[in-house]
């Protein structure tokens, strides 16, 4: 049976609690707002809409490939992450795959499409939720693929780059691919150290994904794209759905974001100081925090359980995670969002639960 | 090997003929342009776009129950027709399906994901490519799904709903799904006689796809949905992909759109007038014109085989339906599109073939 599992549904919310005004801190989008310039480029597009998209998105992955010192060959766009998922999952149809747990729901309803046997690897809260060097134990010669969210979401927790070149290695002798999920790599401070993108052109087991949604805050409008440098892959990725999941909309918005360099400095500089200011404040407040290096805050809240919900009776949705494979209730992920809006989300927690 | 097999693509075009000006006839687009209303629409919802779309698409799917004069509960959008049909071939996965041959070739692109075996009907010339009462015979037991492209594409030729009717009969008694693709029955003169939507409560193995791709103008902006009464087969088809595969431009969009009732009136109009002209003329230049009966018109060109590429010569882009299953090449298909451009059309064939 069909259920909604993730944050960002603020239609069901606003049903729940009758009202109009909801502060959404269950999705993690750059609180910067959709550029300027990518919604002039898209109001200037809107009048080619009445043709189909480029199917290879030609002019986008030429910005694209600049953007992220790569080649052309090497970038597929698809519908949002969430469609390169499904779709790389249905071309290579693993029949056993790897996880972290909890991560990302969305890996694992896309296995499901294919019935793909899944091996968790658990992690733990003692370690911080982090990944331990006994994640390579459980790489081995049935594992057809491994996914690695880095940072990890909910826990936002890292993997360094040597880390993920013993997977990579492990994972070549074990004939595994490896799908990288970078997402929210791009708010992390020094991505240098935990990007797997330097090992791209060297491991063609290799799939790193990524996304404008987040980074971009254009969920509404759907558009990420997978790095490999291997052709088969892409090739059969391509096969794997229809030819236009790329809306023109998309493709116009996509190429006017990655003209905006300043933007993304300023981002950076925001989410460093409004993170640090909201781990602060929930520790303060007796909340234990984990991780938490990319936009979004994850912390246990052991004695109020249903924060949540005492949340939501104030118009302020935040993660609950208690759905997340390995994680029980009284787990929390919130957005780092404005200072504005995060002061007013700390003073409503502080109201709930006095 | 991925390969590129349908109209629309001005961006080879462009390339092939080093011109930045391509009369584009290969895509069956109405040729009113996107209502003024669905790009107001889609600006206006533009700052929303930091939000991730609604994944039920709710407000969308309550104006199209009206509009489909159905309930929200037999309506599932995707981001255009084309998603739906890899959604709903990988939720059913079929072992064999039964396709006309030629039709639209997503339905084997899509059925090839699944590895299902494919069997063809072959349509005739000698029949006007028109589907004939030996149809059902090859409605059997081990079939688990048929495709019916009603209008055909390329052929536009149509089923009748009585006939229809002893398919999804017989497809009862073979535990059969029947997909009938009603995507350009919004362009035929009188859809009552056609369409098989009067049949949607009473068969639970049939299904429509619909699109907003074609008769509001919209490819560039991907909106198309399923209609079917058997809950079970919607539910699967959301598990299939994405949450958030309709983005949230195309949600507004096909709001707006749902809207534009005279539009939809000057369309028919228009069509019925400029596809008349358009077979006079063709016929009348030695071409033979089969079925036809949606917005675009299908014919031979025996003496020209290369018809296609005389007019790319001349910035015109036509499709040729020679890599169509059971076509071989001098078969075109030619969108009808406003008076000026097909006059245009008609000048440069006479043109190319002195």
């Amino acid at each position: 049976m069909y259920q909604y599992v993730h944050g960002g549904d603020i239609y069901s919310a606003k049903k729940l609690i009758n009202s109009g005004e909801i502060l959404d801190f269950s999705a993690n989008i750059n609180p910067l707002g959709l550029p300027p310039a990518v919604k002039d480029a898209v109001i200037h597009q809107l009048d080619e809409c009445t043709g189909y998209p480029d199917p290879f998105c030609r002019e986008l992955v030429t910005v694209l490939a600049e953007y992220e010192n790569t080649q052309e060959e090497h970038i597929l766009c698809g519908n949002g992450a969430s469609d390169i998922i499904f779709r790389l999952v249905l071309a290579l149809r693993p029949k056993k795959a790897l996880l972290l747990a909890p991560t990302f729901a969305d890996y694992e309803k896309a296995l499901n499409t294919v019935h793909c046997e899944i091996n968790y690897y658990n992690l733990k809260a003692q370690n911080d939720f982090s990944v331990q060097h006994d994640f390579l134990d459980q790489i081995t010669a049935e594992l057809d693929m491994v996914f690695i969210c880095n940072p990890n979401n909910p826990t936002g927790q890292l993997c360094t780059n040597p880390f993920l070149k013993k997977v990579f290695d492990k994972c070549l002798e074990t004939d595994t691919i490896v799908l990288v999920d970078e997402c929210f790599m791009d708010f992390v401070d020094d991505p240098e150290n935990y990007s797997a993108q330097s090992y791209l052109c060297k491991y063609s087991n290799l799939l790193i994904l990524k996304a404008f949604t987040k980074i971009f805050a254009m969920p509404g409008i759907r558009l990420g794209y997978v790095l490999t440098s291997n052709p088969t892959i892409l090739d059969q990725t391509r096969l794997a759905g229809q030819d236009w999941s790329v809306s023109l909309v998309a493709q116009a918005a996509g190429k006017a974001a990655l003209t905006q360099i300043e933007y993304l400095e300023k981002t950076k500089l925001l989410i460093r100081a409004e993170r640090k200011f909201l781990i602060k404040e929930l520790s303060q407040l007796g909340f234990k925090v984990f991780g938490s290096k990319a936009n979004y805050v994850f912390f246990e809240s052991a004695k109020y359980l249903d924060l949540h919900q005492r949340l939501l009776g104030k118009g302020i949705l935040i993660r609950s995670c208690s759905n997340y494979v390995n994680l029980k209730s009284g787990y929390f992920r919130i957005a780092v969002k404005n200072h504005e809006d995060n002061c007013k989300l700390i003073a409503t927690i502080k109201d709930v639960i006095i």
